[in-house]
This record gives C-alpha cells, structure tokens and sequence, in this order.
C-alpha cells in the first residue's frame, strides 16, 4: 500500500469510538496520553484475530471490526472491569475502501456503545490480521481473578453458549437451518455481545469469573485449577437456546454448549453463601444467567447427567461438523 | 497448531521481561492488573511487525523479539515517558522450539534493559505477526508532542540515522561492504536502540519531539506540520556514521540519513533561548544527538546545501538499492 492509503486508512479511524474527556491526547502522535481514575487498578488485555483461523476467509468486515474489539472487551468483563480505551493494530493486504468503512463502522458501535474511545493504532500491509488491545479501570483491589474460587462454590454461566460454535458451522455450510433460527446464530457469532455491565455488577458477588471463549467445559475448568480445585458440571442444568436445539437436536445442542468455542459469555463462581444475595440483586432471569453446577475439592472437570452418572465430553464436539 | 504447543510457547513468555512491583497481576488471567503511578498520565503505544514487510523472511528471531519491543518503546521515547509494562500478540505459522526461545530471548533481554514488564500476551497460529503494546507513564501535563514546536525553534536529531537503511540492504545483500562495517551496520538494523533515556531527559528541553522510523526528512516534516510550520534542513549538518559513509559514500550517506527507515532515532525541536541549557545539561557529544535545522514560518521541509541552495530529496532514496 502507498502512503495515501495509510492516510485513507487513518482518516476512518481517527473518530471512530467514543469521545472521552479523559483522553488527553488520542490518535495521531507517537503514543496516547490517558489519564486513569484515582483509586484505580488499570486492567490491561490483548487478543488478534487471524484470518481463516478466527473467522472464515470473506467474513462481513463489519463482523471483523466487531468481533476484534468484543473479544477483548470480554477479557475486560470476566476482570470485572469498565473499558476506557482501545489501540488497534490493523495489517491487512489492500486498502479497499468499502471494506474498511464497514470494519470501522462495526468497531465503532460497538465502541461507542461501551464508551470506549480508540485512541491509538497502526497499519500495515500484510496478511489480514487484527491485534485490539484495550484498557479498562477496577477500583483498586476488587477485579474477580480465576484464582478466586473454592471448593463449595456454585459455577454459573451467562447466555446460552454452543450458539457461536453452530453460527459458524452455519456460516461455512457445514450445517444448515431455517432462515430464521440460522439468522439468529449466524448472529450470535458474527456479532456476541460482551457482558460488560454483568462483568462489573458480579464484582461484589463472584469469587471466580473467566470468560467462554475456548468452551464452555474448557474454560470452566481452567477457573477451577487456577482455584486450586475441580468442577462439576450438571448436564440437565446446561442452557441451551430453542434456535440451537432446533438446529442440532437436544443431545448435540448440550454437547456444543460445553465444548463450542466464540460464546464471550462469562462463567463465576460465587459463595453458597452468597448465592440468594446474587439471585436478589440480580435476577437471572434479567441479567441471563445459569447456575451449571459446583467447584470441588479433587481436581478436573467432571459433567454429571440427570441421575449422576459420569458423562465424557471430547473437547472437540465442534468436529463433528467437519 | 495444537492446544500443548500454545501451552509451551506461554512458558517461554510467562517469565519474560523484568518483574515490577506495580504489577498486580501479570500473565495467564484474562488481563493483567496494574497500578499507574500517583500523578502521572497513561501513555500507550502498539505496533505491528509483518514478515516480509518490516523484516526479510527468514530473518533472525532474536532480532525480531528484541525489534518488535524497540520500535514501541521508541514511541513511548518520543513522548519522554518512562516505559513500564508490553502486551505481546504473537501470531505464528508453527511452534519451533529454537525459534521462540530465540523470540523470547531477544524480546526479554530489552525489556529487562528498560524494566519493562510482558503482563500479557496472545498466541496465535497464522502467518508471521507480532504486535506489542507498550504502556508507560509521563508525569501530569509534561509529555512531549508533536505539535508543540515554533517558528525559530531549533532542530536536533539523536544517533546516526542511515545506519539502519543500509544495514536492511546489507541483510538482503542488497549493498556489500568490509565485514566490520557491514555487522557493525546491520546490528543497527536488527538491534536498534530505542533512545528512551534521552526522551525523557528531554522532556525539560524540548518543544516537540518525534521518532525517527520513516526517515528524518519525512519525520521531521510531521513534526513542522503538527506544529503548524515548515522545516529547513541544513545538509551539511546532518550527522553520517563512518562506516555508513565507508559502505555508500559520503553523498549518498547523507541521502540515506535524509530517508532511510527504521532508525528508531529521535527528531525534536527547541525553543532557541532553552539551545544553551541543553547542550549544557545534556553534552551532544555525551548523549549523542545533533543541530540539523530549524522549524519555519512557511509550510514544507526543506534541505539547503552547503551554500544555500535547495536541495531536492525523493522519500524513495532507498529504492536506490534495489
């Protein structure tokens, strides 16, 4: 690419996101210059989507801009933390106009609806590729660790996972579904939703918070060994949504909820004693989210069916599609 | 490549970098947790490396950890801060043992040189990227930037830029030389040194400030027009290593110091009554920087000769070698 283009590139960025008065220098010099919240901890993530590794070759680039920043708003969430700021390291192997509008318009709303300002960048060409990092803030001493849970506690998770894993299977013909259920789970991977505002709430509930991104069944246990402990998950309790349970059957739909990748939702564990404090102030029902089952003293992962017989889960149920 | 291998290349870099006090929670949660000093502004940078486009394929893995750290803590030199903490996001087609070791190497010998922490990271499989974040602190209000210069301030640039061009040429056996000049100029290329000390001792001195990667005179434009000026080169005046006039010749070492990349060297400008000060407190000949120019009124770079007459100089000087 030439010079232009870079600056073609750096014109759709330079407003893209939200407008923030801590901003003291954005886009534009050698680096930002931000100012923290007294009180603070700054909480800081990155993560880079590839193509044809983290979404299929030709993907919608408003799904890409999205999906870039959502990711790492999701690390965000499970800290417990409020998204400030994000810089994004943009490589990509022409500078197509149309594309890039669509890529900053999906980043951008999603930005702008957390409030967060983009406020550094570089571009490059190169194969398509996508490095966010972002900053967020947790007052000092309260951000929700993966090391925090103990034996006893109750596991719970956000949404219904496994409908990211049958989005994409959809969206590469590797399964097929009415239009309005496929519309629904396409959606679901194209564009999840980060669970900011839960993240924040749980601070004062949770003991344990990691975000679903690498499944369900995996990322539970990696909260329960960083706790020094186990889980065990109860089968019947795994939500699933109707669109994913018409799509792939009952059986595949759980299967997919424990072990599909993309979901971003979170998955906590929370005190028993605390439990009816949460269920109180948050209503699952209003804030979407499950209790699945419990942390434990011996170490591993464990699912348990409706009459307590040990059930075996690959991590590789998304395969099936293949 | 296969959840095991991400497993061992986390190893490599969970330990990397220098350990600080300040860091609340480093590597292998969801995001890292930090604690900003009192007083103090944000500054945040990120750059990405492409194989093939910001170094030769197939080039040494020390040089691309170590480079892919300089070219972001030149960023944060440019500002006068301090660094303190890097993100890395490493994308990779395969897990080589030897090469990661030599990655992480490179990577962490830097930035135990400056005390900068690696608190968080991201490992993909995909081709050859790497983008770092780097995240330092200013005291409140003292950054420098860009825009800050004015007509009449004087112009300085650090080290001996050109070194680097030639010393890419040199990699790509573009260009032939002695063998102590050409390792002595490719250990410039490959091993850039990124002036964090001089940036923020500058921070007292200086006017505006930029660093120096897509050549002086394009870098030094962006400085004048960010200020809202133009810029006059004085030919004779800019600095040229022996051993880059040894490999090209005088001519056309002056030409390379003019619009060579990847210097990683730092351009800044001084108030004309502050001149005195600083070469008293910081010894030109001590901290290696010299008088190149001056900003100016009217709009535009230019570069005069010995004798006063303008000289005309393409971005693409290096091209020369192709």
């Amino acid at each position: 690419m030439g010079i232009s283009e870079f600056a073609l590139i750096e014109r759709y960025f330079r407003h893209s996101g939200a407008r923030r008065s801590d901003v003291r220098l954005g886009v534009g010099d050698d680096a930002a210059l931000l100012e923290s919240p007294p009180g603070s901890e700054l909480v800081a993530a990155i993560d880079t989507l590839v193509e044809g590794v983290h979404f299929p070759v030709g993907s919608r680039a408003a799904s890409i801009g999205h999906r870039a920043l959502a990711v790492n708003l999701s690390d965000l969430a499970a800290m417990g933390a409020r998204p400030a700021w994000a810089l994004l390291a943009l490589t990509l192997p022409s500078a197509d106009e149309g594309w890039l509008e669509e890529f900053a318009a999906g980043f951008s709303q999603l930005a702008r609806a957390h409030q967060v300002a983009l406020v550094g960048g570089d571009t490059t060409s190169g194969p398509l590729c996508i490095s966010v990092q972002v900053l967020g803030h947790v007052p000092r001493g309260t951000a929700m660790l993966r090391a925090g849970g103990k034996p006893g506690d109750a596991l719970f998770v956000s949404g219904t996972p496994g409908d990211a894993a049958a989005g994409l299977a959809l969206e590469q013909g590797r399964l097929t579904a009415s239009d309005e259920v496929s519309a629904r789970l396409r959606e679901r991977f194209l564009f999840p939703t980060p669970r900011v505002a839960l993240g924040e709430r749980l601070r004062q509930f949770a003991s344990g918070c990691i975000d679903v991104s690498d499944g369900l069944l995996g990322d539970a246990g990696k909260l329960s060994s960083a706790s020094g402990c186990g889980v065990q998950i109860d089968y019947p309790h795994v939500p699933v949504s109707e669109q994913l349970v018409s799509a792939v059957g009952e059986v595949r739909a759980r299967e997919l909820a424990l072990t599909g990748g993309d979901d971003y939702e979170l998955c906590f564990s929370v005190r028993p004693e605390n439990v009816h404090k949460l269920h109180a102030e948050l209503p699952p029902g209003q804030w979407g989210y499950r209790r699945i089952g419990v942390l434990v003293e011996s170490p591993g992962s464990t699912v348990l069916s409706a009459d307590s017989a040990v059930m075996h889960f690959s991590h590789s149920g998304f395969d099936h599609f293949a």
